[in-house]
């Protein structure tokens, strides 16, 4: 399986690392808007030993030897500036996985968008997937593959917390531990706090469910020390945040019928990634210790491979293309 | 959505309750060979309301009328004695959802007749699914889903535990509690406490996983009471069976790679559904209480009906379709 790596940001790269491991796939070609990479080796970027693959400048000069099979696509998290990528992917008439986060469900939020990348795909006689451990699989492929066994849904709750103390330094500073309050406040505003996903893991659960929704929410909190912790990489005083919270609530009828809670901070006492589904019967699974998202987000993407090149053509959610697993 | 029931057992005739309990489920006739029932009223039968559906004596005479969207099957356990009567329900051009166990993975144990469906669905351009709770769910679509994050899976291990305690005194004896060891050892070689599955599920994961499987074991044995145990229904004493534990062993190249162990007696400690998948990551997903296998085989059929309609034509099993999930 020959695959195009586009976006060599450390995501790109760590996929790149995944591929060389496992066997039957080959990164054939990469490509980069960055002029810095433009011909350098991409296993060596990748910190590897040289894979004998010079990082292109563009799609168009990455598949001018041989097609490859699929597109592994990294490179942002908004619709609006993936769909015109996408676009000069499937003009090559390749298929596509992503891990372009409003991708995992554009239904709702940018549908224009969507139907625009729908019909190409389908003109060109492939399909497109976003997918991802989250958004993609923990709150919402999975919590609405385990409705399955339901004859009722009431309400579907998703909770993922994270301790954080033993996370690599640029996902601490990530979630904001060791900010003032004030100062994790002007972070939420501009952004950077924001984990992008939960609106569309609502949605998809919402569409499966059947249910309409009429408002959703995303907060945004400071997870606070309430006393001073000391870790290797920082010191967090008591009254400064040790990480962060952001609640997603999906409305019904003004009834939250979904409620997604994500939690990762410094000293958080339990990690874990957990569904309770309110209804017949009631179903709580969890899974203990939680999955790490680096690792899960680079196997998910390639896991879902094979699926995509079943899929009917169009463009495709978590819950569209057939149960991807683990395959060697 | 008019559904065509076929087999009015207890389970068929519990699913004609779950289906008049569901907006937008249907059913429009319903057939059994027992002829005590025919031109009975199937709500009357399913101890409900009358339904104006009357029983009807074969598949021609309950379709002549109209034709259904999907039959639901649930007449039998075994590949040889399904077959004849897929074919027959093909013949009308309607796709089946069927809580046959050996029909969740045909593909090895009976592949001639899996292949013989699969041209019969195609030519009828229709698929046809074999679901249910286990097998069909929690001890292979589900572990298999659960991989999607891993980069490496070791081994799979599934646990069902049952305490049957609060459990219909049919499913007590089913299981055979209360039985002395030599009684156990007879009901276990004439098959009755046989569940149907194990292998299926097994080889589903292995197929998924990519592993040839070069043996796979089915090992039937009491749980046995140590102090004597006295429920509403019974006593058992001690050295009696308290209920059945079943392993299922699936090897490659000599080592097991797949476990699964299914166990259910009175007095169980703990009722759980559990999956730990030993990969990269390690996944220890659990569900506490575990989940109703009779409640949720109804569910989980009808469930299944919208990602039958949606598949490609042929024959399909729980990792072909998208992934199945209550809908409203």
């Amino acid at each position: 399986m020959n695959i195009l790596q586009i976006g060599l940001g450390p995501l790109g790269l760590k996929i790149a690392n995944f591929i060389a491991e496992r066997p039957g796939l080959t990164t054939s070609a990469a490509v980069d808007k960055n002029p810095n990479l433009f011909g350098k080796d991409l296993g060596e970027l990748a910190g590897g030993k040289p894979s004998g693959v010079a990082v292109a400048s563009s799609i168009s000069a990455a598949v001018v030897k041989n097609k490859p099979d699929v597109a592994v696509l990294t490179t942002v998290s908004d619709m609006a500036s993936i769909t015109p990528q996408i676009e000069e992917i499937l003009a090559h008439g390749i298929p596509i996985v992503s891990t372009c986060e409003e991708l995992s469900f554009p239904w709702e939020a940018a549908s224009e968008l969507a139907m625009r990348i729908d019909a190409a795909a389908k003109a060109a006689g492939v399909a497109v997937l976003g997918t991802g451990i989250n958004p993609g699989f923990l709150m919402d492929a999975l919590p609405t593959f385990l409705t399955a066994v339901c004859q009722d849904v009431k309400t579907v709750t998703v909770k993922r917390y994270q301790n954080a103390q033993f996370r690599r330094i640029p996902f601490q500073k990530k979630i904001g531990a060791g900010l003032a309050l004030e100062q994790f406040e002007h972070k939420k505003q501009d952004g950077s706090l924001r984990h992008v996903g939960l609106t569309q893991s609502m949605q998809l659960i919402a569409r499966r469910m059947g249910w309409k929704l009429d408002k959703t929410e995303d907060i945004i909190s400071p997870v606070v020390a309430k006393n001073e912790i000391v870790t290797d990489a920082m010191t967090i005083p008591a009254g400064y945040a040790t990480g962060v919270r952001q609640i997603g609530n999906g409305y019904v009828n003004g009834v939250v019928k979904i409620k997604l809670e994500f939690q990762a901070s410094i000293g958080e006492p339990e990690s874990y990634d957990e569904v309770i589904i309110d209804g017949t019967p009631r179903i709580q699974s969890k899974i203990a210790g939680g999955v790490n998202g680096d690792v899960a987000t680079c196997a998910i993407t390639l896991n879902a491979i094979p699926q995509v090149l079943r899929s009917t053509p169009g463009l495709k959610t978590m819950v569209d293309v057939a149960p991807v697993s683990f395959y060697s």
